[in-house]
Parts: structure tokens; sequence; C-alpha cells
């Protein structure tokens, strides 16, 4: 808990919680009734400026920089790891391929884990320590389930995850790696996180999952705090992120809001939510009239951390792209793959295919001549290639295979 | 070019060269007279220590601060990927394991190509660039190769590069994706190397093989000159290092040597060259009466980025350790498996089985009672393990597969 902390407000209903009063979600209104935590903004503006005014010492360039609007206490324990602070590239290159010049990416690839969920998985178990729970458990696509086994490693927690048996092999290998006992699931990730929830009852783990705690977000949100500061407050006008169940570009909304009610910008980029076609409920509910409901789907995409059928942060999610006049829009998988090839070619940088799914709409969005020449626009990468080495070695050709002989060189270059 | 660079020196010969008027090795003495760059420390003193009582600012956290002592003008172009300023962690759960508390990890994995080697590619396609070069070409056992393709990406040069066919798959895939033209040398490293240094001479393109140019050490020294600022100047007493050809544990010990130069610091810690068994010239070396000179091998071992049977940086290498009063060791397969998994399962970091050889080093010293128990140790993880993930999911047990039901997991759970 932080002495910071207002109160916790139900997202559906409204009604407001003390911090601790509730653990997850509204009483009243269920599993959808995720909580979002509103701070003391006024007691903090004038400390948060002042800390913001000095770049971070060497070893301190990480999340906890904010810990001022973070939902923990700097007496809790909390992970040694590098956590965010991750670079903000203006990729000239990549922007004279894509032509717009006015383009940046922030590679959350380079966190500890190699994911943007090691923002999340951060507080979470910052949270488990506070709370003196002893076992955490999550379910995941594979990032969140391998960033919640690297924190957890890092402090000396025990874990219990859940993933679909379909995850990628290096995910897979970094949690047993990291030491969490794993149960893969014989099923897609919706079934994984139905069935974390009901063990999380059951054996009173704590809850990691972010579609339902409501202090995950607050680690995803710092991506918009270093965004903030990285752009040194000239925000760009466009942030485009990969959306699956809806709580990273939640937790980015929320960094904005945050930023708002610090008093520190007055309005937060449009947000643009890019989802595979195969797995697109959000887009689906931005078609229908900007719906607020979400209509539950079998997912189907190469992007595996984006493949959730049955989105569990829907309110914050769609509140998102709402609230700052955004737009989700979908790519198709091959869409996808293009972009796993064009980020690394032209800007050195190696994301997974949901990490570039939000370049694929960048792209698509200006083909169709839809941003504005001079929009300042910022694309999130949300995790490392190194993740998914099979789709990415599928999309490229072979090289050749020589004898060791200058002939053999010469032959090959046809010289 | 730097106006701060004094003289490049033979360390075969000691002849002094002025910057410029050689791109490599000492002609005198061909191949292994590699050239130490020499910088007017005694000018560059005054602003090099006003600019690290600043920390850097969020967007310039990387080598680039130190370009007071890198042989590359503030006017080159340089690549703008985050090289550098990795985590120094002082992981206080692996420490209770090992019974030393006094241990750092230095998690060079974080990279942006996610191993040490882009501090030289860094220096060395800023070099390209000085030097009008259109083509840069290396050798490498995989790292050195993808981290050369992923800068030259960033900032759009052209790339040759030989690796042996036998590379793991990923550092491949980000070689090809990162738009490198690549070589599969049916053959080993030294092999590759060798071909290499030929097509490099028959086509005129720019070599950045570490044992070789010049400059790439100056790349490499960049890890210890971290260290220092991130240990706050109080230097650790050993510093565990994984060598193949000689090139990191060279790099960092010049990075000690320009720190006592610049009148940092009055010594340097001890370095501590840890190799496989099956790859260890310098070890033999180092048991043959600490001689100078390497026999060479066929290396086997199943840490590929340091099986390397003719080390190139043999000189450098060895005045590593010579001139520190460490010492070279080395360790089986087993250990350094063995260490793949006690460092991510205490220290929430994951490295490839190269990177984590030094960790193996640091365990085998400790188990021998040959490290004093105050003494403080550094160690080196130079990439991370998602560079070899066949290799680390061979290490581990796998995860039961379940149906997704309650009952299924209280079976896994065994109540």
């Amino acid at each position: 808990m932080s002495a910071n902390v207002e109160y916790l407000k139900c997202v559906l209903c409204g009604r407001r919680f003390a911090d601790g009063e509730v653990y997850y979600t509204c009483p009243d209104c269920g599993p959808f009734g995720l909580l979002n935590v509103i701070y003391k903004y006024k007691e903090i503006k004038k400390n948060f400026e002042k800390k913001l005014a000095k770049p971070p010492a060497v070893n301190e360039n990480n999340i906890w920089r904010y810990i001022d609007i973070l939902p923990v206490d700097e007496s809790v324990p909390r992970t040694n790891l590098r956590v965010g602070m991750t670079p903000y590239y203006k990729p000239r290159l990549l922007g004279e391929f894509l032509g717009h010049q006015n383009l940046y990416i922030k590679d959350d690839g380079q966190n500890p884990t190699a994911s943007f969920k090691d923002r999340a998985s951060a507080i979470g178990v910052a949270k488990a320590f506070e709370l003196k729970k002893e076992i955490i458990t999550c379910a995941s696509t594979g990032n969140a389930a391998s960033s919640l086994a690297g924190i957890c490693a890092s402090m000396g927690l025990k874990s219990y995850i859940f993933v679909p048996k379909t995850a990628p092999v290096a995910k897979i290998a970094q949690l047993l790696l990291f030491g969490a006992n794993v149960f893969m699931v014989d099923g897609n990730y919706d079934q994984a996180f139905d069935l974390c929830m009901q063990a999380s009852e059951e054996f009173g783990w704590y809850n990691r999952n972010t579609g339902y705690n409501p202090y995950l977000l607050e680690g995803k949100k710092t991506c918009a705090l270093e965004i903030y500061e990285q752009s040194k407050g000239a925000l760009p006008d466009y942030v485009f992120v990969s959306v699956g169940d809806g709580c990273i570009i939640g937790g980015i909304y929320k960094g904005f809001y945050d930023l708002m009610n610090l008093g520190l910008i007055e309005k937060a980029p449009k947000l643009i939510g890019v989802q595979a076609e195969g797995s697109n409920p959000f887009v689906r509910a931005y078609r229908d009239n900007k719906s607020r409901k979400l209509v539950d789907m079998v997912p189907e995409t190469v992007a595996d951390s984006i493949s959730v059928g049955i989105p569990r942060a829907s309110h914050q999610g769609l509140n998102a792209v709402y609230a700052t006049e955004g737009e989700f829009i979908d790519v198709t998988d091959a869409e996808i793959l293009d972009s796993l090839k064009i980020l690394p070619r032209y800007a050195g940088v190696f994301g997974e295919p949901a990490g570039v799914t939000s370049l694929a709409g960048f792209i698509k969005m200006k083909k169709a001549g839809r941003i504005p020449d001079n929009a300042s626009c910022a694309v999130v990468i949300t995790g490392n290639g190194l993740k998914d080495i099979n789709t990415a070695i599928s999309c490229v050709n072979k090289a050749p295979v020589i004898e060791p002989t200058l002939d053999a060189v010469k032959k090959a270059l046809k010289l």
C-alpha cells in the first residue's frame, strides 16, 4: 500500500473502495468490475516533478523512479532487475522506408525477461510481498508467465503458472529455468485463464492476472510515463499498441490519465489498438458503433501473445481508445509477418509477432493515408523476437552454406 | 578519429603509429601484432570526470557517455540503439545460494541484440562511417555477427558475415532479419575467421574482427567503465569473464587500464578468464608457467560463443590476466549447464552457455575455497539465454500437460 493512493474505483459502477479494502474486482460487478487506482494527485505533484527534473542515477534507471505514483510503498521489497526505462528510438531509416519521419519506437523487448509484461510483474510481486502472500499465480499466453517467473526468481517467491501448451518454446524454457511451477494447459489462453482463476480461489494463491488484479495496470502505465519523459514532454500524437486482453493499452492510457491529473500534460495521445484479424473482439466492438460490449470468439493468429478470444480488460481497453479518440484496427497475419521483417531490417530492433503487430497497424493506417504527414507516431514493441524464433526463421530465406574457401565466397557472390 | 587519441601501439614490438596511419595490425609483426589505442589521458581527465559526475539523461544511458575516451569523434554518425549501460545487479538470493554475499552480475545479455558484442559493433560501424567504407565484414561464432548485423541495420550499412554453419538458429535468424549477407561456413569458427580475413583483403571490405581491428576493443572496454561507475568506484576485487578469442577479457582490461591512466583507480580487479574445458588454449598456456604462447586446438564445447581453438587476441587476453594477477581456469560443459540453471533460478537472469561460463568459473573457485569470503566478485554475463533455447530446454524437465480442469490441477499438485 502507498499513502499516495486515494481510493480504488470500479470501472463499471464507479463505487469507491479504500486501498486494501478489496483485493481484486468490485464485489457488486463481478470479474469485469476492474478497479482503477486513483492517487492523491495534488499532493504528489510537487515531489514528482522535482524527481523528474533530475535524470536517474546509473543504477536507478527503472520503473521505481515513479514510486510516488505507484501503489506500493518505498518500504516494500521489490525486484532489483532493471524493469522499464526501455529505449525510445527515432529510427531514421525506418521512417524513410515507411515515408514518415516523425516515427518513434518504444522497444519494450529490452526488459529483463524480454517483454513489456515485466512492468506489471514487478508490481504484482511487490504486492505479494506487501500482502505476505507466499504463492503467486497467473495465466498467460507466455510473456506474462515468463515475466512473472523471472521477477519471482529474483525475489524468491513461489509461482504457479498456467499457459496454453502451444506457447512458443522459448517462453516455456524461460519459465522452467526461472523455477516456476508450470501447468501446460491442453486448451487456449482463455481456458488457461479460467483455470488459473479457479485455482487461485481454491488455493488462496495471490492472483497476478492483469485483467483482474487492480495493481498490475499500474505497472503497465509506466510505459506512458517513460514516453512522456523520453519525448521531453513533446508527446506523440498517436501511440500504436498491440491488443489482446486490453491490459497493455489500458495501462498505457492510465499512465497518460495520471499525467493529466498531475497537470503535466493537457491531453493523451490518440491510442490506436491493433489486433490480429483472427483475434479481434475489440475491433469488432469498435466497428459496431463503438460498442462497449465485446463478443467472445475463438482466436487464431500467429501472434501468440495477443491470441485472446475473451479479453479480460475489456472496459479498460475500450476506454483507452474511446477516451483518446483513437481507434481499433486489425491486420492480417501476413501483415504482422511483414512488420516482423521490416522492423529489424530498418531499425535494428527485433520483435516477436505480437510485438510488431502495433507496427503493422501503423503501416496499414499510413498506407491508407489516414495519418497526417506531420503527426508524430510512437509504436510500442511489446516483446523481443528472440521469444519466437521459429516464426521468425520461417519468414526469411536460408543463407547459403559454403566451403571454407575464397572461391566458394566468389561463387556465392556471383563474381 | 578522435583528437583524444595519442597513438596506436603494437602489443608485440611496441612500435607506435599515428591514429589512421594503419587500419589494422602492426605491419612489422603481422596479424598477431594488434594495436592498442592510447589516449591523451591527462588532457581528457578533467572533462571526463565532469561528465561522470552527472548521471546520463534518460535517452543517453549508453556507451556514448564515454565518447571522450572512445576512438571516434562526436561528429561521426553512430547507432542510436541503446548499446551498453547494462544492469549491474547484486543478486541477494544467488549470493546466499552460492555462499558468497559480495557477488555482482553484469548482465550484458540486455544489450540491443542481446550480447556483449554490441559494444564492439557500435564502434566498428562508427569507424566504417568515419572511413567512408560501404561494406563491413566479420567472422563470428554468432553473437558478433548478429550484433554487427543489428547495428548495421540501424545505420544502413551493408555487411557480409561468416559464421560456422552450426551456429544456434536464433543467432542465424537475427542475422537474416537484420538484413546481413550471410555465409554459413562448412567448418568451425577458426575456419570462418580465416575465410573472412581473406575475403576482407580481396574485396576491400572493412574488417570488424576484434582480434584484428584495433578499435573494437575500445567498444568492449566500456563494460569496465560501467562497472566503475555502477560500483561507485568501489571496484570488485575479482571480475569473472568467459574467454574464447580473448577479446572480451582484453577489452575489459583495457577499460581498467584507461581508468588507471586517468588516475581514477589505482589498480584493476583481478581478471579471471574462464574457458570451457574443450576449448581452453588460454588455460593451457597459463598452466604452462604462464606462457605467452598459445597452442592451437580443435575446440568442442556446448558454449558455442567461446568455442575457439585459435584465439586471435591471444596477447591481449593473456595480458589481461597476467597484468592483474588473475588466472585462467576451465570448467566442464556440465558445470556450464549447471550455471545456466542456477543463474535464472536464483537471480532472474537468463544467460546463454558461453554467457554463464564466467559464473561456472566463479562457482568452481568458490567451492575450492580459493576466493576470500569478503572479496567482492563481479561476474560478466555476455549473452542472453534466448540466443540458444535448444540448449536451455535440454537442461530442464518438461512441465506437465493438463486438461483445463481444477481436478487436473489438483492431481498435478498431488493433492
